[in-house]
């Protein structure tokens, strides 16, 4: 595995690897590398001839109170792991290499980056969907791979991908998760034993609501009540949202009449979490 | 000439003639074809194995009281005047294929797309630049041809191009103009036999002001003054801006110290045209 750190140097060596026909296959991330990320890479790696990953922490994705400065960050781990699995490229930009000034330029990402993470993180989505497509124009990838652990950001980059002609695939890898069930995440470190406990009640409360569904519960409303009185019961968490969407479109679903999205967002302490099931509708 | 209705059998040509290896050149246009189009074909057809004009009247950059319903279609003309220059694909997308569903994603372009014809025309630059960014996803050409007498337009395009890191050079062409002076346009058959006489004041004015700065003016706003006096006493024109800016941030200048951009939107009756001149500042 190579460590590229401009993008220049990568533009370079795809090229070359473009023109032979090999096909180039993308996982973006921002370190702090666990299961969930290099399960991402195993299979990035098994469908394409080769794969880069980017590790970057960017900053335009975080608001000012946010945990930018303290954010995980682990290089030499992150190589070990990733040159375990055989990646090909990992490429290490400096802030000066992805932002050489302030943009003036951004992309903007309409009502489905405005709600629930959206909301609680203004501009959240905006500097999420502006990096990524930087690093799109970059590594010109055919396929890049993305977990569905950040369900809404899945939904803004599909969204962007198709509202601008972007000639790549998207592919959504399923969460991984710890034993006890909590969605593998790198802010989990920031936990105390005590919220680490806590926190398996986001995935024990989501599977509670696909079970709700499964018996044929159909009014949103009430399943959204149940699975915050269970958060709130079964643990120190304040609640940043609960709620049902449409897959794609994310819109809030009242009555569930077909496959769902319950997606969360809590707090334990300072640590915001974020999880969410998908729910198959069936006999519709 | 092969005139293509869909981004899929453009893209479907273009992969096959990518793999062989040959370089592809991409002219944006709106249509209604006169010299100025032409030129840029032609010299895309020169430094390209293979040229590539789009062709789409783009609603999203027409304000609402503005001529799209009006503007100039001659799709006949335009084929062949294409393709007596050796085009080899006319892109000829419908309303449908370009915005199969309304827009969540846009480009937002800050600043630099907010001022001059940005501030008459609100929303141009964003519509301007999210289907430009649109288009070359699909066409994914080396080099885009764009053309000097939309200043704005190209300083907008270069910045998103370089901002989002977009895989792309950018050519820019001289201003076509008639044998009296008047920039080419499309727009100029609005004009009325008087108006059309009338115009003839904007690149007279846009002379004066760069022989101004030859001959040693410095300040900005004595120019800008000549300028829009000559221009009202010399027709029926009522002035949207005149201005004088930094050629590639399109930041105004006052005191003149480097090459500038001089600037200018007239509006004869109801035709609002356009027109610049780079003026060189030597003795730096």
């Amino acid at each position: 595995m190579k460590v590229i750190k401009t993008n220049k140097a990568l533009r370079g060596k795809l090229a070359f690897l473009r023109s032979q026909g090999k096909s180039i296959g993308f996982v973006p991330t921002m370190g702090a590398f666990h299961e969930g990320h290099v399960s991402l890479m195993r299979r990035c790696v098994k469908e394409n001839d080769i794969t880069v990953v980017s590790l970057f922490v960017n900053p335009l994705q975080f608001g000012p109170r946010e945990d930018l400065a303290r954010y995980p960050r682990n290089l030499k781990r992150d190589i070990e792991m990733a040159s375990a699995v055989n990646v090909d490229f990992l490429f290490v930009p400096s802030l000066q290499e992805i932002y050489p000034e302030p943009l003036s330029t951004f992309v903007q990402v309409g009502k489905i980056g405005n709600i629930l993470c959206g909301a609680s993180r203004p501009g959240h989505f905006q500097g999420v969907a502006t990096v990524v497509l930087k690093l799109l124009n970059i590594v010109q990838p055919c396929v890049i791979y993305l977990g569905q652990k950040d369900a809404q950001q899945v939904a803004v980059i599909k969204r962007m991908i198709f509202d601008l002609n972007i000639p790549v695939s998207v592919v959504i890898c399923p969460t991984s998760r710890e034993a006890d069930g909590l969605a593998m995440s790198s802010r989990n470190i920031y936990l105390s034993p005590t919220e680490r406990r806590d926190a398996v009640v986001l995935n024990k409360a989501l599977r509670m609501g696909a079970r709700l569904i499964a018996f044929g519960e159909r009014d949103g409303g009430k399943i959204i009540s149940k699975i915050k009185k269970l958060i709130l019961e079964g643990s120190s968490a304040s609640i940043d949202y609960v709620s049902i969407v449409e897959i794609s479109g994310f819109a809030p679903v009242r009555r569930i009449s077909k496959d769902v999205l319950i997606v969360i967002a809590v707090k334990f302490g300072t640590t915001r979490l974020i999880d969410n099931v998908i729910v198959k509708v069936h006999g519709k």
